[in-house]
């Protein structure tokens, strides 16, 4: 059985292709169309693994594109999704924590990966990957390189949670010589502790499992894990889960026809 | 009898001297050291007036940057010395809105000017100048400008609220061909709505007077008017409010002597 499922999120867009347990993934920026980064991305997909169109037998699309996606069966929540996604991942139950590009969600899942309740903040920009993307363009650094640069520093405090005021916090303990490396492990800090304000109402909720585009961030990750006084678990695909639990939800209607 | 107020906001340090009851003010920009900004502007302005320091029998600073004037003779904080000004330059009593460059606040006053409740945001930039200087700054325009640019024009929607994100929308109405002048209008609105929105706990509560640097733009004042539904003061010297109600303070504690 072939499924798939894709997740048009407001950064990046990922699509899987179920073919009974095996993945297939791409991963492309979604730009200014979600519709055409949505189906390009799928046909590319298709191709590199050389399945035709026909074969899939169910699609799923979810994450804030989903509704402008016209070739697929089924839209779900991107709640309801990372939550499946994560549980396949990394074993069902506990909390995910998914921060994304633009948004950063909690959900807290059951043993039997169903949903039982979730925070989400989609308004503010403190606490999402774009926060980092904003200090690392005032730092001028790549935000793929924010990681490994912080990793083992010892954190300076940043005052404000608000991204355009820590911006200029930033800028203003460059100016005082202040090593780059202390200010960006400063930063995860701040959004590890943000994330967290957010999620701890849910715990303790057993593991926790940390997925999205800021979750390939090592310090981030082990700041996280701090701020939780708990394991954090990152599997490795985790960017993936949004688009791994449209693709299972695609299987299940599948075997439910 | 000569007093004078000092105000060390973020932005601006605007010093009053008030003789009798002539007003002599200056306004500077803040930089890097309050402290610098505060004690330097007040030289200037005595100096520029003719005065000598030792004739100054009372000064009061306020502000964010009041803390580390080392001069003056007491310390109010901006709320109470805002409520002064503003009822000294409008008439006491009613509903004090002042927006700053990275503030805003609305302070509800009784008919002798005290200060009965207040709310304020100094958490995030949305909502302050300091909205409208990030988004000058995606317009390529001044901030200055921005007042005559929108004045009359019809305001586009501005979905995010998030200083940031509305930026990236702003961006995405320019590529689209949206007229520099209609987004403006909707970034006017928007500062108006956040404002209100926090203000209006405190309506219908008599006049509405308005403050700070911001009220200095047209379009935000109409637009404040609007989301207020009631006229809205907004006195010539409404920038000075904090540092002229930090003088009028300096006055009664020289006259309790
Ligand atoms: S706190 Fe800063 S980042 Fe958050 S909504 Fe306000 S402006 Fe945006």
């Amino acid at each position: 059985m072939i499924t798939s499922g894709i997740d048009v999120g407001s950064v990046s867009t990922k699509v899987v292709l179920l073919l009974d347990d095996e993945v297939k993934y791409l991963v492309r920026p979604t730009g200014w169309s979600p519709r055409d980064a949505g189906l390009q991305t799928y046909e590319e997909l298709l191709e590199a693994v050389g399945i035709r169109e026909r074969d899939v037998q169910c699609k799923v699309g979810t994450g804030y594109g989903r509704v402008s996606l016209g070739f697929i069966d089924k839209a779900v929540t991107e709640i309801h999704c990372h939550a499946r996604g994560a549980g396949y991942l990394a074993g069902a139950g506990g909390l995910v924590i998914d921060i994304g590009g633009q948004d950063s969600k909690a959900i807290l899942t059951n043993d039997q990966g169903k949903v039982l309740d979730f925070v989400m903040n989609d308004k503010c920009a403190a606490g999402t990957g774009r926060f980092l993307q904003v200090i690392a363009a005032a730092l001028g650094v790549d935000v793929s390189e924010l990681g490994e640069l912080a990793r083992g520093r010892q954190p300076l405090e940043i005052n404000s949670m608000c991204t355009v005021f820590a911006e200029s916090e930033v800028i203003s303990l460059l100016a005082k010589g202040e090593d780059k490396r202390d200010i960006i492990a400063g930063i995860h800090r701040s959004v590890a502790r943000r994330v967290w304000g957010m999620a701890s109402r849910f715990a303790p909720a057993g593991k926790v499992i940390f997925t999205g585009g800021v979750a390939k961030n090592p310090d981030v990750r082990e700041r996280l894990a701090r701020a939780a006084g708990c394991e954090v678990i990152a599997p490795a695909m985790g960017q993936l889960a949004g688009a791994l639990g449209a693709a299972l939800y695609a299987k299940e209607l599948t075997l439910k026809k």
